[in-house]
């Protein structure tokens, strides 16, 4: 036992579990034993961290799990606190076992958990940075000046920012006149396909893939072929006989990085096979790395558009609403001269031009390292959410589902054993106010649906995971 | 002369300046004289109100334009100051004639006047106000819910608080299931024409008229005839005649309130006759009201939409961009049942949803009634910006253009007298730094341009205008 400042801490440091996530399950050890009373304020993270002998961002993330649970309040200037509402300490939590804290709030209705698609976590985001970006921005010149619509292609800062941020992180050598700022990756996949296809032409896709892209790339009157996925990403061979077969094929569109929905990386003699189709039939790569910042083993692959040039055309696609929270709506295109030109064109036609206020504070946090560390922290976190839930699954579900531990994304594939059907386990965890995406969610085809689960983890805290965990193998039918 | 707290401010009072310029150009006079240092602080607005016998909010405006013109500068919790950084004072300015500052500051590089398109005044926004609500939303519950994408329609609260808003201000009995929220009115109109229309089929638009709108229903594979504009706005003869003839006829664009160049008002004969016509022929009526807020004579008058009913299908457009800044890109689009439905499918394939903070912060000032105030306000000020201009052009150019004064919006439309191109004038004023319009740009045929301009006076103060209105008489032909 260690005592720090007022409070006593007990660690195992088995390494069975997260430090970050121990220490945060003894602080809620010692609430519930009533050592720490609501009110009583916690030692300052310095010093607890230098008495536990750990790493002071350690103690930061067990507060900030804590935090977010519910069982600490943090007053500015103040220091953090025990919370005065605390749910009402059942019996059974928290004695005898290591004390992860469980949802005890049985009397507000349990809302639904999401455990779908692979979002980050809100709560997250440098908000108090964002909100003091945007009021500085509300008051800069470019934004003040008289009468000013701005550049179709979004904030010269934030394309600035972007293109010294892509070049440093993803090997993207590239000035800020090749990249067009965009809502989100949503609208970058709908101008891509307007600009690279006539209406008519074929575009190959992914599948299973993601429907999103899918209703993006028919909004710009494209006809979709599907490639199948396997183990491995793509298969190449199949792309290739379609471009021999499909006069009209005119791009592809990939998720190299991170398979969407299989979460996959693409290998690198398949890559360099994508390419090499792709240059000998002219067709147009359409790359969307979605979440290139989660790469949690070995280093980040670098995009496929790192080696375009004049006989290979991407149009590399990523977002910024990955990085920070679903509801920030700030994605972009990486593409060359006539290509981008023919995007800005088309995106002046459907929204003339992004929000210049919110695009000059996300610029802001680029250029001032913000988004770098955020990206630093929030890596750690969801390292530690995909083990938890690698974890859970293993231990609950073990003898239902198979799964790959992926190299990065926010979510795990799911493959259901033999005779059960994914749909309607959903259905059943539909009832019990768990939302999850069974495969049939991502086929081009309903007759014949993978059956799998999309599983989220990066919404998700360890408190919550378990719970996700729980209710779906209460559902398994 | 009477004395406020420590200067000595001379009113005329004899109503051929607004009031709040008057005491503008006065505080200017004692600065310029010298009785007002660099870094003296002003009187408090209250008192100086009392003791000149003025209403507060004329002298907050008038210390606001000297805010905006950089004679002075406020500091939070201090209160306002005389500007350290003032431009030389010009022996020229201020002495023996009615004080309107000029721009004096022929050191530093003259930047384009933007006497375009009638934007609003970013400079007016309620910034402080904006970033506050901002900041809150970032910390909501909604926003911070785990893994949460937003409505594809646009946030709940928003669509109720416009809902609200556009029942009170403009008689649409609406429910916020009919409000779709967009990107500015652009994405609205894409949308619009999208759901309405299908490929190949024909829309009738106004000329002239505006372009980006054009573009937006190009971009959805509408077929575009216009219908001439005349004095009292859109031909409705002509448009009876087309809808005759033209049997893929199934939309009509039209801007009644403010007429998008012209700024003429559809009268209410037309109004009818219109309406007939879109239901006689089935056609959706796409009734852009772009700027409504914007009404200096008389009260608005009520959207088409107000009488929309199952048998006249109208989707109706507004924007938040005008009332705010060109730069925050909030607009709206109502309709009902089945049409908003397609739009909102549509929105999701190229857009997703919006941002939900900002979205959220928009809905905040509205409910508060921050929305409604500054609404006031800037109508105030335009009102004001609207005489000066009209002032200014007939005085400067009395003999060169002709123009009607508009009942709202936030431009004129000057009409040249004969043998004067407004396309040669036009480039003659960017040759001196003035930005203008020409008729050629409203035109639908670029072979028969109106000869006139289009030239804005929302988001110019009377020293800008004063100056705008110099360079085009300097740069006509």
């Amino acid at each position: 036992m260690i005592r720090g400042n007022a409070i006593a801490i007990e660690l195992k440091g088995d390494g069975r579990q997260a430090v970050f996530l121990e220490l945060a399950a003894a602080i809620v050890t010692e609430i519930e034993r009533g050592r720490l009373k609501p009110g009583d304020p916690l030692p300052g993270t310095r010093g607890l961290a230098r008495s536990l002998g750990l790493n002071r961002n350690t103690v930061d993330a067990a507060y900030h799990e804590l935090l977010m649970q519910g069982w600490l309040v943090a007053e500015p200037s103040r220091g953090t606190f025990v919370a005065h509402d605390l749910p009402e300490l059942s019996a059974a939590a928290g004695r005898g076992r290591r004390a992860v804290p469980v949802e005890t709030r049985a009397t507000t209705p349990r809302p639904t958990i999401n455990f779908c698609d692979g979002s980050p976590d809100p709560r997250l985001l440098p908000s108090a940075d964002l909100a003091r970006a945007f009021r500085r921005a509300l008051a800069a010149p470019a934004f003040l000046a008289a009468g000013s619509y701005g550049d179709v292609r979004g904030s010269p800062a934030l394309r600035q920012a972007l293109a010294g941020y892509l070049g440093d992180e993803r090997g993207l050598v590239i000035s800020a006149d090749e990249v067009l700022v965009t809502r989100g990756s949503q609208m970058a996949l709908f101008l891509a396909a307007s600009a690279a296809l006539e209406p008519g032409q074929t575009i190959a896709v992914e599948v299973p893939g993601y429907p999103l892209a899918w209703a993006a790339f028919r909004a710009a009157g494209a006809r979709i072929v599907g490639i199948p996925v396997d183990g491995g990403g793509l298969d190449i061979g199949r792309l290739s006989e379609l471009a021999l077969s499909e006069p009209g094929l005119k791009a592809v569109y990939a998720t190299p990085h991170h398979q969407y929905p299989t979460t996959v990386t693409l290998g690198a003699g398949r890559r360099l096979k994508l390419m090499e189709i792709a240059r000998r039939h002219g067709l147009t790569v359409i790359e969307d790395d979605y979440d290139h910042e989660y790469r949690f083993d070995g280093r980040p692959v670098l995009p496929l558009a790192a080696r375009a040039d004049q006989e290979l055309r991407v149009v590399y696609v990523g977002s910024l609403s990955k990085l920070l929270a679903p509801g920030i709506r700030v994605g972009y295109a990486v593409a060359s001269g006539a290509l981008l030109q023919r995007m800005a064109d088309r995106r002046e036609a459907i929204d003339r031009q992004g929000d210049q206020p919110l695009e000059q504070a996300l610029a802001a946090l680029i250029e001032d390292g913000t988004m770098r560390r955020h990206a630093r922290k929030a890596r750690r976190i969801y390292a530690e959410r995909r083990a938890c839930l690698a974890g859970l699954l293993t231990e609950a579900l073990g003898d239902k589902v198979s799964f790959t531990v992926p190299a990065g994304g926010l979510a795990l594939w799911l493959r259901l054993e033999q005779g059960l059907s994914a749909e309607s386990w959903a259905g059943k965890a539909a009832a019990l106010g768990l939302s999850v995406m069974p495969g049939i969610r991502f086929a081009l085809d309903p007759a014949n649906p993978p059956e799998a689960f999309r599983v989220g983890f990066g919404s998700l805290n360890a408190t919550e995971l378990k719970h996700a965990v729980e209710l779906l193998a209460s559902a398994c039918p």
